[in-house]
């Protein structure tokens, strides 16, 4: 009988089929003797400080510009174990996948999250699948959760204090416009790419240089909107933001233009906020600068004790009004 | 305008809406002071030897006799925690919810996942809810992914020994079965529930009775044959099943003859193997039958170091055959 191509509910079931799509297909792309175990639980070796975060993807299409679920499912817990200042070193997969998905695909989604775990030097040490009936899912769902050595502790919502310096690593609003001109089947029209990307290189050097970082946070779904009021909220502070000093990319701004979204809504997943000493600033966008995806890293603003858990954006003409955290539908299934 | 009663796309989309779900219902529900923290990623102090396990669970119906999504989506991951000789201490729980879920549904089964916790004292300290549009999911999918310290290290497939004792901690095939009965909607009928329990308890004790397990393991998918026949391929031994000590409940006979199934094929979520010492079995049992769930604990075979990588089952007749990987479709989204 003749090899399947596609996804069959006995990939699930816990037997034969299963063993030989984890044995061939996971088992070679994320190699590592941990994996190779097969205990019914990895066991690592982790000292002290530990971070631990859980993220599922449902992103729709599974394929857009500049990534697919693979790549932003490994990126995306990557950067929360990295936003709290650890080294990204372990991660547990979970695919959810509807009968009837294309094997090639799922190789090739697989494969990119071989490539980008490279990124970061984590592995995948764990793992879970199961096959839904068709109609039962939407192709595939993906949860990746991860645990990393603390390296620099105190990294919190917490420390935020008035005085600090907001910086933003680069342009916004890349990966929600990505997904949906996708959608919207508009991508062969224009240029944009998401900015899906691992964050580890550029903050192990940021944490490496000692410079009393406050707090990090990758600005995902809600966009930076959604970081600037969580933290203004979490550390009952004002923030104040220079619209100005907000790179946004052509496309992205026509993307806004055409649907009614506003940048800073919108998500991104390679993007992140950091507060810091007014005095250290200068010399993280230095740092950041040289690092593939931050050519545009800049201040765009700081943190006072007026306007306690506001967010005031001042616009290019002087005029100030509160940035609210997101609300409604925006886009469904961005990550 | 009134609060909705079923859950909304907005409940996904990182503004507003989403920041009240997870504030009212999970933090209620799951109360600790890391999970308050509302870090990018938990904090944790983990010290040496960590278990970490992944499970997606996708189980249809969400309510069965004996438990739901909830309940099997905390004690299957705290199972395979146990079932390193770890004890679960933390867990991350992910969320993919069909927009339309009812409110309600959701609640009870976020409380019984509170209450399942207390069996074990593990606690849930990040998450994350992802919301997808009507028919793209089959109303809820639930990933939970633990770390525990490991207190006996070397339980492993790789440490079972000819001579080795296989321990049974109770009659099988009744999760599978009681899925199958609901799925059919046949439970009104049957007495029948599922075995789905959290076993840290028993194993707790039997860890500190030092018996020298050899390896432990939880018949999720794929039943007693699927572990039996991984351990003998991955140990490379042979297992002699006696076939009348392995107890059935009368119920999962019925569903077995009714259905054509194997009662050695069929899930149990509650119940485990232990390979261990031919001179510490009978103390094992002795420990294992104070315990709920445990009150049929048996011997069910030994390990030997003929047929290599084979499972042989004696009949009550005394007739042998092998008993196989279970293979085919079996019963999808059992778990």
């Amino acid at each position: 009988m003749a090899k399947p191509t596609q996804i069959q509910l006995s990939h699930g079931g816990g037997g034969r089929e299963m063993a030989e799509l984890i044995g061939k297909l996971f088992f070679d792309a994320f190699d590592n003797p941990i994996l190779r175990k097969e205990e019914d639980a990895a066991a690592l070796n982790l000292n002290g400080a530990t971070a631990f975060t859980t993220d599922s993807f449902t992103v729709a299409p599974l394929f857009f510009q500049g990534g697919n679920i693979g790549k932003l499912a490994i990126a995306g817990t990557v950067n929360d174990l990295a936003m709290m200042g650890a080294e990204p070193q372990y991660l547990s997969c979970g695919f959810i996948i509807e009968e009837g998905f294309e094997l090639e695909q799922l190789k090739t989604i697989v494969n990119s999250m071989a490539a980008e775990l490279q990124k970061s030097g984590a592995k995948i040490v764990c793992g879970d699948t199961k096959v839904v009936p068709k109609g039962c899912a939407d192709g595939l769902f993906i949860n990746t959760t991860g645990v990393g050595r603390i390296v620099k502790p105190g990294i919190s919502v917490s420390a935020i204090q008035p005085g600090d310096a907001v910086i933003l690593s680069r342009d916004i609003g890349r990966h929600g416009a990505a997904i949906l001109t996708a959608r919207e089947g508009l991508e062969l029209d224009s240029e944009l790419t998401s900015d899906c990307a691992t964050l580890w290189p550029v903050v192990e050097r940021l944490i490496a240089a000692n410079l009393d970082i406050h707090a990090m946070r990758d600005a995902t779904r809600g966009g930076i909107a959604a970081v600037l009021n969580e933290w203004s909220k979490a550390a009952n502070v004002g923030i104040d933001i220079e619209e100005k000093n907000i790179p946004v990319c052509d496309e992205v701004r026509g993307v806004c233009e055409l649907y009614g979204f506003e940048p800073w809504d919108l998500a991104n997943e390679g993007t992140f906020v950091i507060a810091l000493p007014q005095q250290a600033a200068e010399a993280a966008v230095e740092i950041m600068l040289r690092f593939c995806g931050c050519q545009d890293a800049t201040i765009i603003g700081t943190v006072s004790d007026a306007h306690a858990g506001k967010v005031v954006l001042q616009s290019p003409w002087g005029s100030k009004r509160y940035l609210e955290l997101p609300q409604g539908e925006l886009l469904p299934r961005i990550c």
